[in-house]
């Protein structure tokens, strides 16, 4: 019992997650492009050691993905590993921090190389893609495959995202469409198992908005991503600024194919409601908008404009009802409370 | 499938894991004790935003409990939060570093607020003692009790304590009693269900060597926490530092009930490959003794040298074979590769 590694723990680590790593190649154990990521001592010790920015903050955040709860256990390994690394990244990406280190805690219900180098490939395709350095992990033997990751970021100070600026007469805006991510959901239990489908795509290679936050961070008044669904990230922003919300729900952005999988009522439904979009919710002063959009559309991003911060709490707006358009007052779905 | 948590999850984190904060008592969210702690910003944002000190290193590791494999699951709830944390701090004394914050991902199978009471009084009661913050969490529903903790210290660059420092002549010695915890398991599946018991309390409970890292750090080669257990750790030390070693397993100290519970040589088979001791094993300069030692006792320790570090790779020793004492080679079983 207390040997519980799974056998090999120590090879499957070092052939699957050490990919950054130059074996011995110097005599402290970094290698040169580890200094240049901070990492005073990597894999292979009992802690890191990491060299943190002087003056910075850092920002950290973890999150569990559970097979058949947060991602089908039939989706491709690679995508997994994309999408576990991708979910704590947005995590980032809503404070507007640069990404730096994170560690992996895995827990494999067997040991399966192949699906453990595609799951390697899709964690460290998208690790490259953000300078996000593995630099710890632990590999456990369970019944059920789990994936928790604790990623590391920098930001100074004065400019980190929060939850807790947004002020009346603010716009609230998205970073992207809405709604996708839960029509592919839908989709894949439909039977649809081409990853490369725009819906399947969206719910399961999420693109984390980090350039973009990073880009805007000085120019908004808070933040945070869409993870459980626009209404009730958008909840938790309110209680946590103490401010209400008016959503023009005619404005929200939908996928084409979207609409064209649901109908319009339910697309916007799954906007409103589907979460695991991973889009930047901003609320900004209007003086900024230009500016922001402008720096969204140089990253090939783009701002959409969907409502205004109230000092009346609650969430009003209007939506369709399948029938035509209503106006709607949501209850409170944020207590503020977690992360 | 996309909202996984647990019904309530934002209520059980206020309720059980915020024991630190104190909710909305100044404009910026954080409490006079908080901002003591380097907390810029604590639970309730997308990320927790924490003040590293200015020069140091920064010091990252993550470890996973899972019922049945790390922790017998009919252990206390207060045993298991205690444990939890209990191991992944001993990550940070095998470095010498000063704890400072924590994040906890926590998967369970049912909501038992009873449970999470005296897990949250586990954890915190030992979190106190260390003066470690929790600053971020996540819970989901799965069908494993599943506890994975990341822990950040701080450590000065020059007096980290690694594994790769062990010289040829260097002592190795332990800071406590081996075996105990190897025993308190085999007790404890023997039917042994008093928490109180020695050996019972030395696997439940096991108290990771901060204080004692931190007061000898400048005056060791290198180091590291038993985990695994003796034999396995010191091929671990032993293969990052390209050196063997020769131990005196006469020296090898073992507590009494130990002795008495399992007979000679079982108890010294325990110390040699039982694991789960967390007491840190070290090498150090012969010169060092006294000094280590003192060090050590102050603190209410202790240092038993059992053996030198060889510039022969590979781990003899005299051990007892139930019968007498006999020299053995040991196979080498480290890699280097993992913490």
């Amino acid at each position: 019992m207390s040997d519980a590694a799974t056998p090999g723990e120590f090879e499957l680590i070092r052939r699957y997650f050490m990919q950054d790593v130059e074996h011995a190649c110097s005599s402290d154990h970094v290698s040169p492009s580890q200094a240049r990521a901070g990492i005073v001592l990597g894999q292979g010790d009992d802690c890191a050691l990491l060299s943190p920015s002087p003056g910075r903050r850092l920002a950290v955040s973890v999150d569990t993905s559970l097979a058949d709860v947060h991602f089908p256990r039939d989706a491709s390994a690679e995508a997994i590993g994309h999408r576990a690394l991708a979910v704590n990244l947005s995590d980032l990406a809503a404070m507007g921090a640069r990404p730096r280190w994170f560690v992996l805690a895995l827990t494999l219900p067997d040991v399966d190389e192949q699906w453990l180098e595609g799951f390697a490939r899709g964690l460290y395709g998208l690790a490259r893609e953000h300078d996000i350095a593995l630099v710890g992990g632990d590999i456990t033997r369970g019944q059920e495959l789990s994936i928790t990751i604790t990623v590391h970021g920098e930001v100074d100070d004065d400019s980190a995202i929060t939850r807790h600026g947004a002020r009346p007469g603010d716009l609230l805006a998205v970073t992207g469409t809405l709604g996708s991510a839960h029509g592919g959901l839908r989709a894949w239990f439909n039977g649809q198992r081409d990853e490369r489908h725009p819906l399947v795509a969206a719910y399961l290679r999420p693109a984390p908005r980090i350039k973009e936050a990073m880009s805007i961070q000085q120019r908004v008044s808070a933040g945070l991503d869409i993870s459980d669904g626009l209404l009730a990230d958008l909840g938790h922003l309110c209680a946590r600024s103490g401010v209400g919300a008016c959503l023009d729900a005619t404005a929200l952005p939908l996928d084409q194919a979207l609409v064209a999988s649901l109908g319009e009522h339910e697309a916007l439904e799954a906007a409103l409601n589907g979460g695991d979009d991973y889009e930047l919710l901003l609320a900004l002063d209007p003086e900024q908008e230009d500016a922001v959009r402008q720096a969204l559309e140089t990253l090939g991003g783009a701002l959409h404009v969907i409502g205004r911060v109230t000092s009346e709490p609650g969430i009003s707006g209007v939506a369709s009802t399948g029938r035509g358009w209503q106006h709607f007052h949501a209850a409170d779905h944020g207590t503020g409370a977690s992360p």
